[in-house]
């Protein structure tokens, strides 16, 4: 193999691909990137068995095709600490790699890119299309509340259903929900699929939220492939049933306010300082016409903060853990948000004042005394 | 005590104090920032028995005088959160503190201020006094090689001397010096001590490099006190005889290059890629009349650059730990540098083209085989 290119298109290829590999693992292989030199260009990949992604083409100078393997780690920061923007690359029938830029000059032991597990083959049956950008938004706002660990294997993916040319992306982690749709092509296949949480990520790093970029979007039962101009990627699916959400959010509210929701996140914030040596400690709200309270009451101090509201309905006292709420408005863009309520023992639904686009629901902490 | 503030005013010196408070110790009460006020406003002090700093008096609008002591992270954490920029706190009998601003209340418990250790007296007798980003920038540039652990315990401290009005400040880790000097105010009595490094670390964080503020600095034989128009800090001083460094800068050089600062520390960072996973291994100079060749060969992989320099004197291999270069190189300011040699087996000296308002020593590897 033996190729000139651009520094900066090359590591452009590296941070795409090079988050995704293991930093041990069992097949020493995983550790590297694999570099393919053809008559298109230079094509990075990267695989840890879960999760695959392979560039699209970098433009090259091409003298000698070939698939080589090169430890992650080292590779990148060797490209990254080149002093020209002309790269060339050289391997030898032993593997070893000579990289050359300006008065500078790399020799590393490269691996038989055969070894390397190719993508797995996927059909194009089902797919939906829609903008890079509004997929990175939806992805980075529901992926906080999936499982980290749980007994109930497809908590630890997000569930991204089709129906009627709608994206539905829902992360549950069996204390709250979070929920976001958004329209996709006309053209969408229904279905659904459950996405570990660690693809989903990393698309949404990779994933641009600027232009007007598309992504297609295909899946099988086991498999779901993103692709855009740059890259694919390639993941398994978590099979298994996603938890019946929609019945949750039908319940009838019967308490239900307005509030600024930059205020509400400070004045929650402040609830929690005194939480953060001990988790559970729960802030508590108390609506009444008039306004909401927010309290909270430690063995280091209390907070007391009082807020404005737009009310609805019944007067209410209820409890939470204090990083959900926070989380949720976080994700959320609007000025103002509407929270809805049923009873002191019954989740809230954080969501826009008009429409559905989302939805964060809370269970709340059982009040004591 | 009973008091109104502004929460910028009261954040910035809670800033200043609050980085030496231990996070845990024997005695709780120095885990606290103490306040106190009087008819002049208000000051913060936080002091770990080594050090100690104080603000000068916060403008606050004082209703009743007094001192208490608050665990600094929750105080920090409530001001810092607060809603409005006007506070107001307010201690009773039993130290409950009330501590409100728009909406908000906090209630905290204090401690009685009487129990804090107070700053030690010092006798304001031998003094210099410098501009703040002129000691702040000396500090910097030359802290990062005072030793972490030592048997020799002076070198876990940085040398602050002066003589004929010039302040010479000097690091030693055992490996290598770092020395810089440059002039006081002309009224400053010689003298020299031996201040802790996180005295200074901490100092040269708080100091300004923008501006002409000016900092006056008193020491006694155990005590150094450090005074801005904002601040006193007090820092023991380390006792002992520091290093006789002035004849180890006086031997003769044989070789000497001029070269591109920059180009250089790139080119030492290429070729200590290799080093991080086994840190010993040496980067290795080639100086020839026309060129300096840096090499690096470790199992991972080789590293090879040449450099344009301006070269005197005999060729030269020689090896170093690649830190000490960078740490130095990234300390000087100047684009180019002078490097000073003698033999394979003695230190070179990093120095201005000019002068000698720095200058870094760095002992070189033993080069094998």
């Amino acid at each position: 193999m033996k190729f000139k290119c651009s520094r900066e298109k090359l590591l452009n290829g590296i941070n795409i691909v090079s988050k995704i590999v293991p930093a041990r693992t069992t097949m020493p292989i995983l550790e590297c990137i694999l570099v393919t030199a053809d008559d298109t260009g230079i094509k990075l990949m990267a695989n840890d068995t879960e999760i695959g992604i392979e560039t699209s083409a970098i433009e090259a100078d091409i003298e000698e095709t070939g698939t080589f393997a090169f430890e992650s780690k080292i590779f990148s920061e060797i490209i990254r600490s080149l002093p020209s923007n002309e790269v060339s690359l050289e391997t030898d029938e032993k593997f070893l790699t000579k990289i050359k830029s300006g008065n500078s000059e790399f020799k590393i032991m490269g691996f038989n890119g055969t070894d390397f597990p190719p993508l797995p083959t996927v059909e194009k049956e089902n797919k939906f299309e829609i903008e890079e950008s509004k997929l990175k938004n939806i992805i980075k706002r529901t992926i906080f509340s999936v499982a980290a660990e749980s007994s109930k294997i497809v908590l630890t993916g997000e569930l991204l259903k089709i129906k009627n040319s709608s994206l539905e992306a829902v992360a549950i982690d069996g204390y709250r929900i979070s929920y976001r749709t958004c329209k996709v092509g006309e053209n969408s296949n229904d279905n659904e699929a459950i996405v570990p949480a660690k693809a989903l990520n990393e698309l949404s790093r990779i994933l641009t939220d600027k232009g007007d970029g598309r992504i297609s979007v295909y899946y099988t039962k086991n498999h779901i492939v993103f692709e855009t101009e740059s890259l694919i990627m390639v993941s398994r699916l978590i099979e298994g049933e996603f938890l019946k959400y929609e019945q949750i959010f039908a319940n009838e509210n019967t308490t239900s306010i307005e509030i600024n929701t930059e205020e509400f996140l400070s004045a929650i914030e402040r609830a929690s300082l005194f939480s953060k040596e001990n988790k559970k400690s729960p802030v508590k709200f108390n609506i009444t016409p008039e306004r909401l309270i927010i309290t909270s009451n430690t063995e280091l101090g209390e907070s007391y903060d009082e807020l404005d509201v737009v009310h609805e309905g019944e007067s209410l006292e209820i409890a939470f853990n204090p990083r959900y709420l926070t989380e949720a408005l976080k994700a959320v863009e609007d000025d103002k948000v509407q929270v809805q309520f049923m009873s002191n023992l019954s989740p809230c639904i954080i969501k826009p004042i008009k429409g559905e686009n989302y939805k964060y629901l809370i269970l709340p902490l059982r009040i004591k005394g």
